[in-house]
């Protein structure tokens, strides 16, 4: 690995990325951590407005995709969960003993969720009488209204979704935004007439995990995960998972099929055109603030943050030389360059700081602002900006053109970034071809359909987790690494976050 | 009071306030009181649109005045607030004393806030070593932060805002919107070089109460709350009060001065010029969700919500007369109608169900929609639509000039909602002669210059709450009521929520 150059404190991207993150992540104030809570950042403005970018990307995807959004209390009562854990308990024995969940009773058995929520039983002087728990999602609570809201298949499907706090108790080390308590969450819940439908919710939810991916300029794996790791009370769940630089995977997002376990378990039926009573079948689709976590770690270098201009707080940052005694508003005309690109919708800053240009270029380095635009009286007499790319590589752009030529600008940056990451994961994305030899660093996929002893033993031996089968399969049939039996099934194995 | 009249099962409200508004609430669909933790409603999609479209302007007047959104935790360690409990002991102690609280000693004391949040005490299946509290407002958590942000006077101003949920332990009967125990909270934070510019802020926060109050229609009361009313640790408060329909008022808003007492409890001060430490001085400006409880209670009637245009979810709602085996296509002209407002920047729905068009407009009028167009064959016929106002009156509309036309008349319609808003407050706002003769469902002022002690005299006779001094005064001097003496102090008396 080559020695990267470390510049005015900044730890080395490539040498020692467990450094960079979390310096990167404060230098650029996205957050503090100093807040006397372990796990508990606090967002400052500028890591706010990325996120609030992130999540405006998704509004607009639930709204063409005619998801409505709502907003469900931070609480739930313990009690509500029993139905689920009851459930979720059956499920895991069925699957255990290798029989239909139908042919089982509910036992009563604490679910594992109990042991990863904080709790609220005490409120003012007073012990409640039945204990609370904060929201880590809200399949509970949701689940338990939408018996109330769906009566007949008029009222199917039924699409909405939140955005909202969600709480864990992380034992593990935390990690900004990666492994935090509190989590910025979202969270789309559906349900539907049949297993079908709910089938095609998960196709629209892949669909816009890929339109937000192209945006955020993120490859990502998305693969069924293995029944041992599918969702609680799911009947399967597909992950989407990042690629980080140093070869482990962060997954950023998920979807699950419950088919109709949980509708069974809530009570949620609907009457058809028959006039009988048919169970929902539902859906889950999540995603957090894992996905800035991805896009620091992504697309940063050793001199910061580079931020994708579809959520870049600020697109363009636009630095006037300031010299005294010169003839030239410098400023004036900034502020004329900065109205044009903000009437054109462009998000603009200008700064005006009588500081050194070199301090001003450090800073909005380390922030990522993808352009950068010099104004000097040379120039303004030429008529024309001096831009440098944050991705590297410096033009003089026409001012008589300005908001068609930052937005060509922008568009080759995003592609740069699309690029980069392209060439990463095919760097680290490599077929396993023995077990015994498995580089740190790396991904890798193989053709699998083995028995799940066959998986335990792969995972033993290589180190490395299933992350399931790929949704992507191989287009020719390939031998199993381990049975031998010919498949397309590709899946993939990776250190994970 | 007349009878008013009740409308397919809807109270009325100008007899049965306290019906009408619960069943307003949920028959609008705006929340779902079938949580099971009382004072916590859902948000549904209406509901929730409707107070997104209330943060929208709130973060455009955040934006003018160059505050930048942050976003805090929710929990808050409780030895965090030893500061703050013991700096407000103090000054409640100095208050009776009558003596400088700076001459007297922290002591400790349990603060109220205690006695009113919700307590995690555990977490998995840990005891917490440092119990936490879930924000009932972010004084503590923020003001911990500042120190570490602020160090020069080139930090100063700082300010920041966040939107986020609350939560206060409510023993009093909870209210959609007016009385809960998670609530929709806007809060704002500044601190200053000093007093000064901490009163300015105060100033601005003023004119931003009036510009948002503009465009949701409602007249607001703005007092300075006598001293046992005001914020704990503040040097004054100023709160901002709805007029509700039945003569109570709710207090939709607040700005707190702190002068420099939060700073010395938390330790915040900055190098001024001559490089000196000075303590900052610091505001708080809090909104809520209330603000919409008081939209619901002001403006509705006997049919439902009204809305006021600049936060109606639906600004216009098109019904196409649905005619089977007509030749004209009422449905495709109504959604190309749609199409051209939208594109506009208005917010507009077309109702295609096949349904009676009574059905529809019944609806449409619970949920408040101003504006609604009726499109038949004849009207598209004439090239015009059949405006129906929400607060009455009908009107063909050329659609040739659709977008101007609707957009005047949505102008118009906030007008009439001004109009009437600002009647009922010069019919319930009037002077007070007589403390033994006060009417139900009536604001009174006085001119007012006397005692504490005059004071608690006044509300025990009267059974009406001081709201403090009105920050319109009068203009030429009064006798106070109590003493005589000449004042032009005009003090609101009322019954609060």
């Amino acid at each position: 690995m080559g020695k990267g150059k470390a510049k005015r404190g900044i730890p080395s991207k490539v040498d020692d990325f467990n450094a960079w993150y979390p310096f990167i992540v404060e230098a650029a104030e996205l957050v503090d951590k100093r807040y006397p809570i372990k796990g508990m950042d606090v967002w400052r403005p500028y890591g706010w407005r990325a996120m609030k970018l992130i999540d405006s990307l998704t509004h607009s995807e639930m709204e063409r995709t005619e998801h409505e959004e709502v907003n469900f209390p931070l609480l739930i009562p313990e009690n509500l969960l029993d139905k689920e854990n009851a459930l979720v308990a059956r499920l895991k024995r069925a699957r255990e003993e290798g029989v239909d969940p139908d042919d089982l009773r509910d036992e009563e058995e604490e679910g594992g969720f109990k042991k990863e929520v904080y709790w609220v039983k005490h409120a003012g002087e007073n012990e409640l009488d039945i204990p609370m728990f904060l929201r880590p999602t809200s399949e509970t609570a949701m689940y338990t209204m939408f018996p109330l809201w769906i009566r007949s298949h008029k009222d199917l499907p039924l699409k909405v979704y939140q955005m909202v706090n969600t709480f864990r108790y992380e034992t593990k080390q935390t990690r900004s935004f990666i492994r935090v308590r509190e989590i910025h969450f979202f969270e789309a819940h559906t349900a539907h007439a049949d297993e079908e439908c709910a089938t095609r919710q998960i196709e629209q939810d892949l669909e816009i995990v890929d339109n937000l991916m192209h945006d955020l300029c993120l490859p990502v794996i998305k693969a069924r995960r293995p029944v041992w790791d599918t969702f609680p009370g799911a009947w399967y769940t597909i992950g989407i998972d990042a690629i980080m630089p140093n070869g482990r995977t962060l997954q950023v997002a998920s979807c699950h099929h419950y088919r109709y376990q949980l509708a069974k378990a809530f009570d949620l039926t609907y009457e058809n055109l028959d006039a009988e009573q048919q169970h929902c079948h539902q859906t889950t689709y999540g995603m957090s603030e894992r996905l800035l976590g991805a896009i620091v770690g992504m697309h940063g270098d050793d001199n910061g943050l580079i931020m994708p201009p579809a959520i870049a707080p600020y697109q363009v940052v636009i630095c006037p030389m300031i010299r005294k005694n010169s003839e030239v508003d410098t400023i004036a005309k900034s502020e004329e360059i900065a109205a044009i690109l903000k009437s054109a919708g462009l998000r603009v800053k200008v700064d005006k700081r009588d500081i050194h240009a070199g301090q001003k270029y450090f800073d909005w380095e380390i922030k990522g602002v993808p352009l950068r635009l010099d104004i000097g009286p040379r120039d303004i007499e030429n008529n024309s900006a001096f831009a440098a790319r944050r991705t590297g590589g410096k033009e003089p752009l026409p001012l008589d053109n300005i908001v068609n030529e930052c937005n060509r600008v922008l568009s080759e940056i995003s592609d740069e970034l699309r690029t980069r990451a392209a060439a990463h994961t095919e760097n680290v994305v490599i077929p396993l071809t023995d077990l015994e030899n498995v580089e740190d660093g790396k991904i890798y996929e193989i053709p699998f359909d083995g028995t799940d002893s066959h998986a335990e033993t792969i995972e033993r031996t290589t180190g490395l987790a299933f992350l399931g089968d790929s949704t992507d399969p191989y287009n020719e049939e390939k031998p199993c690494l381990m049975s031998g039996k010919m498949t397309t099934r590709r899946v993939i194995l990776a250190k994970t976050y």
